[in-house]
């Protein structure tokens, strides 16, 4: 093949004294000797807890050895390296061209019980890397490790909060800078090359060292996938071409903010009411209570079987109608799971379409005063008979989309229907639930017309998760848990091959002494509308929250917000279907587009909103002005008008409801811009 | 030599299919076969910072590799078995008896850059496992990992506590567990063996497995001894007759309480005189600022440049007779390290004395906004400098005895005269240091006559070490880190062969909210009465705590315990005696005399007080009554004279003043003890 014969033309191996040096594109990849080895094999027992979605994962290591001979033979197109230490322990290395002309690299331990590898690659002092799937406290993600496991975000996120502590103490649920709900084992470096490893399995990336990228795996075989380009557009294109894309979202999803509500048809009405008065645009309401309520101590849960409830929606099928009539989507929730105690898992146990123990019965997992049993994605019946579920419970009733929920729970002592270990599985589960969701779908002709958004992720989820929220933000201001932490989520995801990110209006996570303030629900209100989706949420605690129809401050604040937000449709219209197309995704980090300026790749609280708008939204209470950073280009205020020359740090007024965005004066969108000075 | 060749004669080695198994004296020391062998080596970078006291150690393992064959070559007392795996990696473990009739096991690497080795010693599910120097936390060992590293204990130890994680936020002090001032490679096995491993690089010994201990040892050699015995005592006669044992105690210790006081001679007269009056016995003014004092936002600190302060302490050669002559020693205060801004450091500076840094420089250590100097006691003449001066400035004034503090510090970037990294020397530096203090008083005949105590400890310290104290409590109620720890801190000492531990009643560590209250401070005190040595501390913030002479109902209990504690002067030195000759440690885990009680394996929170008296001291607030178990052996309560018959658990009336201690009715001492009633 032609692309793979000129690819491997820029593959080069070099022999070295002890060693060989690999490169791809004038990208030095491997580099061994017998004192700086590239590869590892080893032995190990995961020893792993769950509780409640919140790991322990410790490492019982038995062996880890250096392969430190390296024996190279050459292959019809590319290379075998046979890696041994003495005469007993060995693995080798497939050095080759993929058939869409990638660097391919497949590695396979030897001996069978070695169930653990360790693979440096090369590197530079000065890389930067990024991606990792959704990253919360990192964007830049060099000098440290990144454990890539699918689990709750953490409450907190950073020992050193008080809130963290508490969340430990109670749940061991406090986290740390690296749980996410979205993991990948792909990075991109700033040597313009991405990294994606195919396994589903632990592993731990630790970009810590100068010179190499370690990335341990926990699996007796890997294989690895590279692409070079010229500038990050483009690598990003192939990637997504790799990965897959996120298709168009329907046009519905720019009318307005699909409003959290919960309660039964005439609170939705009512609220709906009030923000419409009120000048608000509201594209739905999402409830997520309408297969009914179960009161925990936690506070009202979600009735875990999936069908509409009449007591809190009678009539549904027609409201939605009305509702549909008026421009308004009922939106709704759905996960993998369904509660114990209810028919929809009894029918599925009796199907055997649920996870089992290791003694034949079915698993239940405890999701906190309940029990959900999980079904077993990986058995094609039990798989099609959930998203048979889904076409007949939400799409024929009308739904304009919902909250997929959950995806990290699958414990890893259960048994599947496939055959692989659910250890291997738990991380490859968020994109399998994804693919149902897409399925019924596209399936039912509804793609581009209805939208699924998820908080879990992994490999497989740009191509089936239409879009992705930031799960759990605590209801404050911290950097590692709070309207912040959005930001490097959404750019480190858009890193990672997946280009549409939202999160809850106003933040989720309420426990303890933490209570949704005011001035923080109207600046995520507004940082919102500078994403491609405005969703609110009431939190867990809707009582200790202020909520958007709290008073006509809020209620202002919102209206003025999605007048932005639907004024902007075209532009942002057209940045969705570039990331449709192309891969490059909604908000982009300012090095897409500004990548000889070297203070664009440290920066993680602001980003390019397409091609013409920089946002740095205010993250910190109290706030009047604003600083932060203008690459090199004629930037405009978007609020005032005033011109600016980029190439430096400025600070701006930034009072709520102006947060500090510019535009390019040169944009062909200027006109709608200059647009919004007038709301 | 006959000794050795009867012990030879109860080892045993058996040829097992794939392997091997070495037992002694009928209990089973290793087993090795290909499948669970018993030897790893490999290699790592120790990866150890040091912030005041507090470590964070990391191991950057770079290998660990199973040797699973083993070949046994039998030599003329004993054997070598030669580990290999493949052709490349190899160790060596000689087995034999040594001089002493001890089981010997040397192991050592083959290769030099393996720097790593894990042993895994046969277990039972069943062995208790007590020992490895002083834990606070846990009495029998098993079940967790234990790293040897001395430092600072931590501040709440318990990451759970809200006083641990303050205390992590502001300096990594919350500590852990394991953290002690004194560890130690040597543990006592439930199979009536003690293994003890001569080496002081960082170790870590886990007893979490059921049928293993692993040792992990960071160094590329050990050498381990075991010795057996029928029961306990002589286990500990034995091991006490490898590491040495502490001598008898001045007699003056007997005599009443050393009152923890600063601020110069007149407060010393005036609080002596309020004590004195107040019917306390006093056998002495423990006075750490004798040098003068340092303000920081600590408090006030003393000055570390150790030479008599003339203007907090005039006249003190004269005031330190007066006192004598009354029954009253004067004790005081000295470390290892010199202030970087005063005179003492300057001179060891000039004579080259100081540890130095990596280009040759004298290694400074911050130790709270100021700065000390390392003595080098690896030099022979720094050694020797520094204890000329103990003998000059200390023991010449007349001084009864003093705390020698620190320790723990020795930092691991530092180099030192003998050439030794200082990551090896960390461990040895306490008993490098008793030593030069235990000298001091040998060379100049005071042993027996003054007393100094220390905290750090090590292997060695068993010889040195006149005396421990458990260092710096919380002054709270805590399990981990509040009266209660400082009785497994007591018992695992004893069981590491350090029969001699008093503790500062009424703790020392004053931070955040914790303040000390007047209960905790009557409790501790009456608990002292019941170890070989009562000492108050005023605290690290003696304006937040009660103290000794804060009122009457305080000095009652004074007057009352040291009366108690003076009363038992004869049983006391009957039991210190026994310590000194066989090791039989003065506070005793109940197992030494029951040792058929099953249940008195696992009791951490009461002690035999030499043979006759058993003491279960109240640890929690707002008790009235406590309850605690008797073995089987006819029992007299010590306040009421009320008897029992052990065999189970009882509670009993425990007021203030009224500690539960029992006596043994047929005691030699029954009259002794009767004598207590009327106090």
């Amino acid at each position: 093949m032609a692309l793979s014969q000129q690819n491997l033309e820029s593959l080069e191996l070099t022999t070295l004294n002890d060693g060989f040096a690999l490169s791809w594109q004038n990208r030095l990849i491997l580099r061994h000797t017998a004192q700086t080895p590239c590869l590892w094999v080893g032995a190990g027992e995961a020893d792993i807890d769950m509780f409640r979605g919140n790991f322990s994962i410790k490492d019982k290591l038995d062996e880890k050895i250096a392969l430190i001979e390296a024996a190279v033979i050459p292959q019809d197109a590319g290379w075998n390296v046979r890696f041994t230490r003495g005469d007993t322990v060995n693995a080798t290395l497939h050095i080759g061209i993929d058939a869409e002309g990638r660097l391919e690299l497949k590695l396979k331990n030897d001996s069978a019980s070695h169930n653990r590898i360790w693979l440096r690659l090369a590197a530079k002092p000065e890389d930067h890397i990024y991606g990792c799937g959704e990253q919360f406290s990192y964007f830049d993600l060099r000098g440290k490790p990144f454990p890539l496991w699918t689990s709750e975000q953490g409450v907190g996120r950073n020992k050193q909060t008080y809130v963290t502590w508490q969340a430990d103490c109670k749940e061991n649920a406090g986290g740390d800078y690296y749980w996410t709900f979205f993991p990948q084992p792909t990075f991109v470096s700033t040597q313009k090359y991405y990294c994606h490893v195919e396994n589903s399995c632990y592993m731990n990336f630790d970009f810590s060292a100068p010179d190499f990228h370690e990335l341990a795996i926990w699996q007796d075989q890997a294989v690895l996938r590279f692409e070079c380009a010229d500038n990050y557009i483009q690598l990003l294109e192939k990637l997504t071409g790799l990965l897959g894309r996120q298709p168009e979202m329907p046009d519905w999803i720019y009318d307005g903010v699909t409003l959290g509500v919960q309660g039964g048809n005439e609170v939705c009405q009512q609220k709906l009411d009030v923000m419409r008065k009120g000048g608000v645009k509201v594209n739905g309401i999402w409830a997520q209570d309408w297969s009914g309520i179960r009161m925990t101590s936690f506070g009202k849960r979600v009735m875990w079987n999936w069908r509409w409830n009449g007591d809190l929606y009678p009539e549904l099928n027609t409201r939605i109608k009305q509702w549909q009539a008026e421009g308004v989507r009922f939106l709704t929730y759905i996960n993998p799971y369904v509660a114990s105690d209810r028919d929809q898992c009894e029918e599925a146990s009796k199907l055997g379409y649920l996870t089992k123990t290791h003694d034949g019965k079915d698993y239940h997992v405890e999701f906190g005063e309940f029990y959900a049993g999980v079904i077993d994605l990986t058995n094609p019946e039990a798989y099609d008979w959930y998203k048979e579920l889904i076409k007949r419970n939400l799409i024929e009733l009308g739904f304009g989309g919902w909250m997929a929920d959950f995806g990290e729970y699958l414990p890893t002592d259960t048994v599947l229907h496939n055959g692989v270990s659910a250890e291997v599985m738990h991380n490859a589960w968020p994109a399998l639930w994804a693919k149902c969701n897409y399925e019924a779908l596209e399936e039912t002709g509804k793609l581009g017309e209805v939208l699924f958004f998820m908080r879990a992720g992994y490999t497989g989820s740009q191509k089936y998760s239409t879009m992705m929220w930031a799960g759990d933000q605590n209801v404050d201001w911290s950097l590692d848990d709070g309207l912040a932490s959005v930001i490097p989520a959404a750019l480190s995801l858009a890193m990672t091959g997946h280009g549409l990110h939202h999160s809850d209006i106003g933040g989720y996570t309420t426990l303890f002494d933490m209570k949704r303030s005011k001035e923080l629900l109207m600046r995520w209100c507004e940082f919102s509308a500078f994403t491609p989706m405005m969703r609110t949420h009431e939190g867990n605690r809707p009582g200790d929250n202020v909520q958007f129809d709290n008073d006509s401050d809020i209620i202002a604040q919102f209206a003025r917000m999605t007048t932005v937000f639907t004024t902007l449709k075209p532009y942002i219209k057209h940045a969705v279907a570039l990331n449709s197309q192309s891969g490059l995704p909604v908000m982009r980090p300012l090095f897409l587009h500004y990548e000889d300026d070297p203070q664009t790749y440290i920066l993680k609280y602001q980003y390019l909103f397409g091609r013409d708008l920089l946002v740095a939204p205010v993250h910190q209470p109290g706030s009047s002005e604003w600083t932060l950073y203008l690459p090199q280009d004629n930037w405009v205020n978007l609020w005032t008008g005033e011109p600016y020359t980029g190439g430096g740090e400025i600070t701006v007024a930034a009072p709520i409801g102006q947060p500090p965005v510019f535009y390019r004066a040169t944009s062909e969108w200027a006109e709608l811009f200059t647009s919004l000075r007038h709301i």
